[in-house]
């Protein structure tokens, strides 16, 4: 079912890691999060780049999305080639080898009251 | 008017059933919606596959939605082929034999102070 | 600049009223809008028919957005040829004669913090 | 990679910058966002027409987006022409020389618990 589900490029063009939380279980920390679905039968070799406001981007940082599995990858957790600092603002290309779907979700506990936002990335078509 | 109005083919790449809830009404439980408009003058016979991180896809769920009806499909009501579980990351692909529009909505009220996402769900073209 | 922006034929599928407000101000009473920018030199004649999960479809509401100038329409406030029931699932399906760009967006406040969501719309190519 | 994503003309139908804020820190006051990846070799001359329910569209702000670098441009932070004037409602058309990609996003902390809401703004294809 729906083998090549999705597209090859993807953009975030909104990016900010909080830089911090008020947190009382760890899926309440503040995240920055791709949602990546490969819904075909072969791995996506997916390589992301982040974009800084000041400076030069950064990337590519290499992953697998394995086949017909999803992974919400968060920002927070990218190290290789280097971690993205907080309380910077970026935003990031997506390309991967087959097509895949990739929506943007941020959960922001710097306050008590948590905030959610979501949407689809953006697809070059 | 509009009788053929959306696409078949619809992805949410993100998806999360929060674990619990501080809610006083159940209009404000923790939910994970796919809100369907299925304007036109026919069924919608819709099958949704659910992937994870972890483990094959479960599915299809199949689910109608009447001609000139719309439906708010809540994640945590699907039971069949088994219900999906909560604090768990997925992603859905949602087929229809005709058109129909989907659109994705997370209520979370896992602190007194609810939180609220929403975004169009991915259309392949 | 821009003069045919946008599309003819959106849909919203995803609607919900809050029956109830926890608001200080007018402006943080719970709302459902829909935002429409008409970016050309013609008004745009513009129908809404709104949909349940029960009973037909009402409408068409009607409605003109002036040539360059933007509206922002609460559900909340249609009242020809019903008003929209409060606590009830709906979706719409917005037409215009001339092309426009329609955002989606809520504002909750049944609880004492407010909660947001917003996406364009579905636009059928 | 990737050096010509995204689209040369973006609308934000969406707009509104609260009119006050309950924030503890500079990042915590409410604020209206316009995201905007430029992820290729040459600068984006971007140009912005703000448009009202009331009066005349104002503009264009103009703004540059460097090669491969991002910018979150701040609706609050618009002076030139004149301000956008809080607690009043907008849309926004984007028009840039060269591909960009844009998103919008609200921080809304008229209340003590802020709230969130994010989109990828439409693009005319």
């Amino acid at each position: 079912m729906a083998s090549a589900v999705g597209k090859t490029l993807w953009v975030i063009a909104e990016g900010y890691i909080p830089a911090h939380s008020q947190a009382s279980t760890p899926q309440l920390m503040s995240h920055e999060t791709m949602c990546m679905l490969n819904a075909g039968d072969a791995p996506a070799q997916v390589s992301v780049m982040v974009y800084f406001a000041d400076g030069d981007p950064v990337g590519p940082y290499r992953l697998t999305v394995p086949p017909r599995r999803t992974r919400h990858i968060c920002f927070n957790d990218l190290v290789d080639p280097q971690p993205i600092p907080p309380d910077t603002e970026f935003a990031s290309v997506i390309e991967s080898d087959v097509p895949i779907v990739v929506q943007h979700t941020r959960l922001d506990s710097r306050q008590a009251a948590l905030a959610l936002m979501s949407t689809v990335a953006f697809a070059q078509s």
